[in-house]
């Protein structure tokens, strides 16, 4: 490619090359970097345009096109849309200010990370043509490398000392356990369950709606200070992006999509965290959500995911590790906990202290001497009964 | 059939005779409140011979087999269990004893009923074999045959203000709405949903686990008054019976049978209530479960219900009426309330005050003109969305 554009540009050459990254071929660390500052978060048209032609020569077609150049066809990709688009990434087209971009990430330390380094998150693949064309990290990016065991835990951020003192718990349970604690910065269950996990010496990275290197909102900079020393704060938006609606709403689709599994905590009936479980719903992740007082506006959210989401009821850390496929100490997962008609009558048959033989059980519960002992067996391997040579009980 | 035989019995035909009931057939009566003395609650060999041979021949037969005749064949009996249940049914076999039953019955003014006999609820069939062999009521014997649209609200004895609150709330809302409210008559939950029954001018049914005629616990005379005089008292096992350990098991098959659908309101992690929601789902009915925080052990029950036994989260009436298969004024069921992810970007995308043209809301979601369209479709359909001529917004 002979044409002038913007990855020819010296400035903008030397300024990418003084941001940290884990791109390591320049013309792909630059070209991402531009289509970050061009591209709103979740914007299918750069997003299929780069999958497709790959990030360098998606830019320089694009910059083609700009000029009243051809389009090649790309699948996925409507000339009306394009034109659209074309309109709104025209006027940050510019090398002056692109080369800002760099220099403003520079200067903030931050990390490009992108499809084509290192400990860029598998997960985001499952966005499709919607994945982030690039990504900001504060802090470690090596942590968006450790999420392959990590927990979204969002919530109201007009929560309650209920919701609060769960989303500790949770956090510093699972933190503490090798869980990476997931969540979007702001006041309330979000904030909590950073500390939590900090406290518990454990990994969290926050998504932010803005640049990664803003602090949203201001009375938690202390806090994204510690967590960038332990963990990350990411960006989709390039550095100094301001935080809006819509970036707040797709920031919510990188939480989901970027964790093993969703919980909301605490949330109102049209808190933010719904859109989160909604897109990790859409996505396929498990979601789960903690019950609270029927009486509590603010588990009004959790108990509409329970009832219309089909989410997972979550009281303790335990079962979000369940959420997450991972099961205590016993092993496997449990097949199928739903009752067998026959299993409860043999075992209100059963006592606990008191061993019982088979004519004593097959009277008390109704059933025949076969039905019984076949229950028995049943009940046996569950490791609910255990027998001896004086008949069976309840195990304990 | 002309050998002696209780039924033959000219005092205890006498004293049927004073009791009341819905089945008319003298004989029918007599050997239904026969087998009511001699089953205990749930006995399969005893419902296996009634419903082979009728309740009159199926005694017959015993009484042979008691006097060392010969026993037929009977499918689902095996000989050696009926000899085990024999040796339990051989004492109680006496027609003075049963004289007494039929005169304390009287006494009591309590209605037997059978499934010869009206207002049977036919719910009970599903029991199959552990069906009972009859029922007494105290009480309205036509509040039996009202049971088509009922809840059972159930819950522990050890309730909390906040498990009252929500249990007064759902029996006092659904009994309004003319859903008879099923309970055991225990304190804590059940008395608190009886009540309200009764305080909103609608039906309730207490199962018991002793005698209808008795009253426990002692402290709930007044309460067990109230529901006769507007509902009804029933219980399986005859006159004067008192309540043990496995009656109260077997009374919980009852409520759980006989009702439309199961809501356990409040529970520990060994409720009793968890036993009638197990029976509840091993029927296939529906079973709801109210949230409540997650540091409350008396919400434990309920948490595990909604976590392994895939019960509903139940927060207000309106959710009850669903587990009924009753709708709002909207009509019909939703049909799968998971979010489409399209769904969530075009949303994301709209406002509920501005119109939003088409190229909008395609670059605002960064979706194509066609996926957009499609998607508005769809979410117009649902009444989520409005259109008019200067594009879409979100319905209010």
């Amino acid at each position: 490619m002979s044409e002038p554009g913007v990855l020819r540009d010296g400035g903008l050459r030397e300024a990418v090359g003084l941001v940290l990254s884990t791109v390591t071929d320049p013309d792909v660390r630059a070209a991402r970097l531009v289509w970050s500052a061009l591209a709103e978060p979740g914007d299918s048209v750069a997003g299929s345009l780069v999958a497709a032609l790959g990030a360098v020569d998606a830019l320089r077609t694009v910059e083609r096109a700009a000029a009243g150049g051809l389009m090649p066809g790309v699948p996925g990709v409507e000339p009306r849309e394009l034109a659209v688009q074309l309109e709104r990434w025209r006027p940050r087209l510019g090398a002056r200010l692109l080369t800002a971009v760099a220099h403003e990430a520079a200067r903030a330390g931050l990390t490009l990370l992108a499809p084509e380094g290192a400990v860029w998150p598998e997960r985001l693949a499952d966005l499709g043509a919607h994945a982030p064309v690039a990504l900001w990290v504060r802090g470690d990016a090596a942590a968006l490398g450790a999420l392959d065991r990590s927990v979204a835990l969002v919530g109201a951020r007009a929560s309650t000392a209920y919701g609060e003192h769960v989303a500790g718990m949770l956090a510093g349970d699972l933190a503490g356990e090798g869980v990476a604690v997931v969540s979007g910065g702001a006041y309330g269950i979000d904030g909590v369950a950073h500390r939590a996990a900090l406290g518990a010496g454990g990994l969290t990275v926050a998504f932010v709606a803005g640049g990664a290197d803003r602090v949203y909102p201001a009375g938690h900079a202390h806090l994204f200070a510690r967590i960038a020393e332990r963990g990350a704060i990411v960006g989709e938006v390039a550095p100094g992006g301001t935080p809006t609606k819509w970036r707040f709403l797709q920031r919510n689709r990188l939480i989901a999509a970027v964790s093993a599994a969703t919980v909301v905590v605490e949330a109102g009936r049209r808190s933010g965290s719904l859109n989160t479980a909604g897109h990790a719903a859409a996505l396929g992740r498990p979601l789960g959500a903690v019950p609270g007082a029927v009486t509590s506006a603010t588990s009004d959210g959790c108990h509409r995911l329970l009832r219309e989401f089909d989410a997972t009821c979550v009281t303790c850390a335990a079962d979000v590790r369940e959420l997450l496929g991972e099961w205590g100490p016993g092993g496997a997962a449990p097949a199928d906990d739903r009752p067998r008609p026959q299993a409860i009558r043999v075992l209100d048959a059963l006592a606990a202290r008191a061993w019982r033989d088979l004519a004593e059980i097959a009277r008390r519960s109704g059933m025949s001497f076969a039905e019984v002992q076949a229950e028995l067996g049943l009940l046996e391997l569950d490791g609910r009964v255990e027998s001896s040579a004086d008949g069976w009980r309840l195990s304990r």
